[in-house]
């Protein structure tokens, strides 16, 4: 194991000990949380919110909270994420959303995931917005581009999904994508990302350099398929070979934009949108936001530094 | 200073002292020389030029030696340079030289520049070949490009020079350059180099990440303007983001090139050849080696750390 997997498994052991766990949730707030995590709802996101959008990048609302176990709690999730887009959207933010599709109970049954994705994805249509279904571990990832398939049958085009270049089976998969949106006359959007999941060697590339590798591929593909690649990495010298292949092929901001996380590399972010790329930032909130948080934290050393020198600093 | 221009300073310092001198002279090639000098002369360099032909990326001449303050020098070397083309081609490599001007007597006068190149381009045009007639400090510049001109002007269009991103006049030589592009049919070709001698504030940015977005600019308006970009740099994030610009724009091998030096980034050099991007090597040569050497060490320490190893190992 190398420095940087040992630092990150260190920090998450240490994130989940209760003691730890107890501290940094009375005094998340103190301490940075308000770094990567933009409010404990949408109310209190809605200030990072604006301030975004009037830097001139673009949002993606994400209502934190992952696998959700029952049909009552995925319905209760459901009311929550639509209420946070209707809060947000009636304050001036624009209405682009980033929902895990085991949040909406993918988990429970394909058929409550339908169900409960199709009312979201329609109260966002009605907002004049756009619903991007996230992509989670293995076993959700046929699922997750069902449902995705199946919403853009049902005519619902202002949806789009993610794929994982990390994932042996992802060329097949973006295979299946570009086959699709060739159906299809509005253009078809695509978050790239490299997968961040404990993924097994028979499932994932485990060589962080040939998981770069087949980014790029991936991209160029997608690119070349006519998607629109949303560049989904804060790995600088990729985003921008990628920047500079869809300036050499001189494809707008309908065709490519990056996409990062609040809080990461926010120099970067500002830098290149000041250079006329079109950026948009996740933005997570909600009270849920622990091992967000601690995720965060197991990045990068500096992230802890941060939040160690709130605590006793 | 920062503490690379001081280890630079250190070692260009520590080179010039006589007993370093003579003890880096004397055992030279055994203390790895070699592996930035290709030989001291055209039939020593020859292996080394065909394996590198072999690995499937082009190569450049460059038969070592500046400043020349003579006319009988200046002849003196073009001669040598004609001979080394003449017995490098002999044995199989290919005719693609470069040449400083002030080699062929630019600091003596511009007449006697023109003489001697417009021979040697002979001699090359005669064999096929190319000659590129490389870049040199701010006194040298206009006198460069006149000559590069009427070299184009007499008919010579296997010949094409060098631009400097870190001088604050290269957006107008740029702009003289595609002017004068236009009026021909076949390609005018034109390497790109940050630059690398100690010019004056007035002269040049000294700001290093500037020199890079200066560079990125001037490719970008090179290869949108119909030339042939010749990519001389090391920075390996910004020679991918130029491929992947040319590759986004659909540019083959004709439209750009990537052009290092003989044992820098050797690795690099064979991976980005394997993945199909067009590859050219400098190659030194001659006995003159001595100032070029040093300054390979004087750029990185680990090169430095190579012929210590050499001398004491």
């Amino acid at each position: 194991m190398n420095s940087a997997a040992l630092y990150r498994n260190i920090t998450l052991g240490v994130a989940d000990a209760p003691f730890v766990k107890a501290t940094i949730s009375r005094y998340g707030w103190r301490v940075g949380v308000g770094r990567f995590v933009a409010g404990q709802d949408a109310a209190t996101a809605v200030p990072a919110l604006l301030k975004i959008q009037a830097s001139g990048r673009g949002i993606i609302l994400d209502l934190l909270g992952e696998f959700v176990g029952t049909e009552a709690a995925a319905r209760g999730t459901a009311r929550a994420i639509e209420e946070s887009v209707r809060v947000a959207h009636a304050a001036g933010v624009e209405p682009y959303l980033s929902v895990k599709p085991t949040q909406l109970g993918l988990g429970v049954s394909s058929e409550l995931a339908w169900e409960l994705a199709e009312h979201v994805v329609g109260v966002v249509g009605s907002l004049g917005g756009h619903v991007c279904l996230d992509m989670e571990n293995v076993p959700y990832v046929d699922r997750t581009l069902d449902l995705y398939e199946r919403l853009r049958r049902a005519g619902h085009h202002h949806v789009s999904t993610v794929l994982q270049s990390y994932l042996h089976r992802t060329p097949d998969d973006l295979a299946r994508m570009l086959a699709l949106a060739s159906e299809f006359s509005s253009i078809t959007g695509l978050r790239l990302v490299k997968g961040a999941y404990r993924e097994a060697p028979t499932d994932a590339i485990q060589d962080v350099s040939r998981v770069a590798d087949a980014y790029r591929d991936l991209a160029y593909q997608a690119l070349a398929g006519g998607l629109k690649l949303n560049i989904g990495t804060h790995d600088e010298g990729l985003l921008r070979e990628l920047i500079a292949y869809a300036k050499g092929a001189k494809l707008g901001p309908e065709h490519h934009e990056v996409q990062m996380l609040f809080g990461v590399r926010p120099q970067l972010q500002e830098r290149l949108s000041g250079q006329g790329v079109p950026v948009r930032v996740y933005v997570p909130f909600g009270a849920d936001w622990y091992g967000y948080f601690s995720r965060r934290l197991a990045e990068r050393p500096a992230n802890l530094a941060f939040v160690v020198r709130g605590l006793f600093g």
